[in-house]
């Protein structure tokens, strides 16, 4: 019971400790002109950034607390790991990829990739939603940082790979490190449903709005890391377009795949969002606008589809739990996300105009400069198998990562919580009781009413 | 059943064989100057539509779930609507407007033109909310979007009005829209009152979340299309005064309207947004800040007393359902803004400072350049005329628009849903039921806890 | 019972008064390079501004929401107190500080200023919440906004106290205000615990996501004054590691203190955004990261403590009632903030990096320009025992101030509400009874559903 305090209390020390030794701010700007610069770069950014934030702090927990009494769990805990996951992967960039420079220096974009890292941690989390201890989920996040940012590093660095919107190293990534660490720690099969695990009316709005806010916000996660420019306003409106056309396919398909022509609220929470997942890899290329809002379209097909037929499947085919459906949401659209980065790289490549090509130069990632050079036919299909082949790369790191990570969280001491006490908040709350709260002397009609409000 | 689907399946498939046809987007500029004046468009542009997705997306939606049992259903429906009427208006403008030009070359400005087509769907919604099927509002949205293309080509093409917040194009219009499908479909007379339709405690919170947020980022949606520099600036600031001054007008209103000076939180759903409708029409004009408070006090004076003492009188009278009050909120506030605009013209050409004048030129829209030019009394009188004809075009255009609509909406094929099934998610969404989620194991006890939890 | 509209009444008035006669805008620029300038400030300003906003309206209202039966009222009252306090303070700036220059030229940075004034009050209602009448709250936000004016002017202009995010001048001022006023109004002695002010589950869940939306803009918050560049992107690092270390020290000490190692939501709910309070005085000083990182940590701690410890001894003790606990949240940190600042600047001076030095020339509130020139140790000395007497002004002023506005609060015009009556939304709104909504022809089966509902 004192683990979680233990744990993060001696991460905190290690964090000090290391920000003392290590960390500085960038040498203020002498000249005036440099200190426009800052000014430009951190109005261009800031914005970004917080929509991120609010994307991330109230619109992923607001999506989660669609079990109603693990409302209070599912927001804490995901504020939690963002924090913890955040400066996790500062300590690690901050150790192996700024090392060499001495001291590291601190500025808005270092956050912002750490921001990034994390998300993979609040994804993954989703597999295994309400049926483990916050120890657990730290352990997970421990795990998960340092695999993480190897793989971005051999994706984006080695391989090349263009993924501006972090389709397939976020996205793709998280989700099967996530089924992984489900594997593996709930081997001993498909779990019976459990009576706190049924949504009511109200918790379904609460995650609904969560949809909402994450789908508004969408177009800033995509386009934050992009080219300033022609780049990022085609990220932008390339999501725009995706999200729209995924939220209108996914009332089409859950309309038609419930009884009675009814929607899922389930249904739409997810696919609503398969867009923005989808569209995160092509989303600064030169691809027309029909091919983003037909990408949304069957991205959001996909992951209905998913719910529907392949989350029942793996259930019963490989005992394989997957909470919240982190599988039709960020697995299947990022998988064709990956395939539709190199069909559109073949495609451009044999288009005749030129001035498409120099779009498709490497400027994923955090390139400071576009290079402005023609791709051949060779150039192009190489870089189409690099999408191929870092996709590969995502799944397979995150599966083998995952599934050991899942062995490593079945440790007794990490105090997984027994079934009959899942998808409850007072196993991690101390939700004060309404009889507490009367005094002596108020009436019994009071008491009455009090314990009613707490229904 | 299949109706929903099968259109809006149609509808998606027009679409992708339009984007695939005719919109592509602007070749990417090849001179870094170009670049750098791309970059700045996107930052001083893309801040405000994010604002107001925000507020279409969530604060709207949560304004309307004052429905206690039709949260889901408003939410979505809202959601749903927003989507296919902007890709709705985009097709149409792209067909019309810019068909002359060849390729429909999409950029930010024309979505956010386009969303600013959907909030009058949005808006017209509000009167018959609750008691429709979304094929119904689809139809709804269908018939809308080209009237309102229309009528605002006339106002501001052709009229020359100054409107650069919708007051008159987007209020005014929605509202009569509204009320004319609402008389058109529910001819039989009034509605008795729904046991469903009463709000409680905690739908009237979300409520207000919503009018909240409407509320915060207002100033954005009045200020997006204004001239860069000082225009926006004074925009801003009187829309901030507006909607500080309605919001107080608001309390004391409704204090003295309600028994025991209590409050009434419909009132202020409604009332402290209304200064945010009146002041769209003179926002980006020379009008002093007392004009903004004043305006702002007495639209939300007059939209406090309109729920008293219209709604009311209008039901019974010409048995007209107004769900949420939109003449209240739209209707009201916005004739006052017309009026209040004809009005600050003439003042204005009266008035001796020469800095004065030069404000008025026409740079409502999207006009691309301030005209400095001075008006005589002439012109002025002829621009007044301007203003209270196009108020004039907008409610005539709506009304019959509406009318028509209306009777289309009856057509038996639509599903109206019957009375007795009003108001409640369960019709348009498959509620879990809580007695499935039970194992067969499971205490009694437990299902207990699982029942009261769904109430 | 009428007390309320025509004091408002009466204010509304005064208000229009004031501006007809005072308030005008700036003459607009005629030369272009002076309307890019305007527009540059926008962009710059306004998405600060809305940021600002969110967090006053929504955030800031929602973490009030915790009283489960008072959410209508915390909500409402906050956005009254808000629109009233700004517009006071835009009253008494403009008479006051501007008067001399005779028109008052209403620009976005004046409202903002008065939006921090208003901030004030919004933070000292939390010492009282729920146990009065919003006539009280308007008679002392009209006591407190002159006091804070005076007080933040001794502060800045006299002492030249640096304080760029506030933590003296409106975080310490508006606790010790807010206590005192809670000292002078409740003077017979610790309040019995009132049935309905333990949170549900529910309410715990809205209140958290208050504190959420409050946490992601804090950044925007502290930094909005700063000066634009360098000082601005180190504020925002500052407030985001103190808010990220904050946020996890939270979690330990909560689960330390509390049984069985579980999180009590209060704790969330304020010492997440401890780390923001302190870091405002240091954000923009020449301070390391790790020393933001040790401040969020300590100040989150002294917070839990303070909930655990001292509150219960203050209400023990002094008979000190602190409904929200904002001498926790604001007190304690805010007093660490204030020492803070006094050691970073003497350990500034003391630093042999010259670069570090010139950052801690005065650039405090809305200074223009960043005075390069180093500090000797005189000087450093100087400045923080500057700083310490701004701390010992703000503490003075305001419990002086709140003790005399408490005892005024004690009118019996006020109408404080019987204890019976407090922390229930009856007392202010118009709860419609479900059993009006009833029509005589529905079925009981019906009634029973409506009344379960309104459970």
């Amino acid at each position: 019971r004192r683990l979680l305090p233990l744990f993060l209390g001696l991460f905190q020390g290690a964090l000090l400790l290391f920000f003392a030794l290590f960390v500085t701010y960038d040498e203020p700007s002498v000249q005036e002109e440099n200190a426009n610069l800052v000014a430009n770069k951190v109005y261009s950014t800031f914005p970004f950034f917080q929509d991120i934030q609010v994307m991330l702090v109230v619109g992923l927990g607001l999506l989660l607390t669609f079990l109603p009494r693990y409302g209070l769990s599912a927001l804490t805990h995901n504020f939690l790991l963002l924090n913890f996951s955040m400066q996790w992967a500062l300590v690690l960039q901050g150790l192996f990829h700024h090392f060499h420079h001495g001291q590291v220096q601190l500025d808005l974009h270092k956050v912002l990739i750490s921001e990034f890292a994390a998300v993979t941690v609040l994804i993954s989390v989703g597999a295994i939603l309400g049926r483990t201890s916050p120890c657990q989920l730290l352990i997970m996040a421990t795990c998960e940082i340092p695999v993480y940012l190897a793989s971005e590093w051999v994706i984006i660095n080695c391989l090349g790979v263009l993924d501006v919107g972090g389709t397939i190293t976020i996205h793709v990534f998280s989700c099967y490190f996530g089924l992984g660490v489900s594997k593996a720690l709930f081997r001993t099969g498909q779990q019976p449903l459990h009576p706190k695990e049924t949504p009511t009316p109200r918790s379904d709005l609460m995650s609904l709005v969560g949809m909402l806010i994450l789908w508004v916000f969408w177009p800033s996660f995509v386009a934050v890391l992009c080219q300033p420019g022609d780049a990022q306003h085609r990220a932008i409106l390339n999501t725009l377009l995706a999200m729209s056309a995924g939220a209108i396919t996914t009332v089409v398909a859950s309309s038609l795949l419930e009884r009675d022509g009814k929607l899922s609220p389930g249904h739409l929470q997810n696919g609503s969002l398969a867009g923005g997942v989808v569209i995160g890899v092509v989303a600064d290329m030169a691809i027309p606008p029909v091919a983003a809002l037909a990408l949304g379209s069957l991205s959001a097909l996909a992951c209905v589809l998913g719910f529907r037929f392949l989350t029942p499947l793996l259930g019963r085919k490989f005992r394989l739990l997957d909470q919240c459906g982190i599988h039709n949401l960020h697995g299947l659209p990022g998988i064709l996300g990956a395939a539709a980065s190199a069909v559109a790289i073949l495609v451009a490549s044999k288009d005749t105009s030129t001035s498409h090509f120099s779009q498709l130069s490497p400027a994923g990632g955090n390139a400071s400069e576009a290079v402005e050079e023609q791709w051949g036919d060779r150039e192009a299909r190489g870089q189409a198998l690099s999408q191929v082949a870092g996709l590969a790369v995502a799944m397979g790191a995150s599966l083998l990562g995952g599934l050991l990570t899942g062995a490593t969280l079945r440790l007794p001491c990490l105090a997984q919580p027994p079934q009959r006490l899942c998808f409850d908040d007072s196993l991690h709350f101390k939700i004060q009781d309404q009889a507490e709260g009367l005094e002596p002397g108020s009436t019994t009609e009071e008491g009455a009413l009090a314990l009613k409000e707490r229904i």
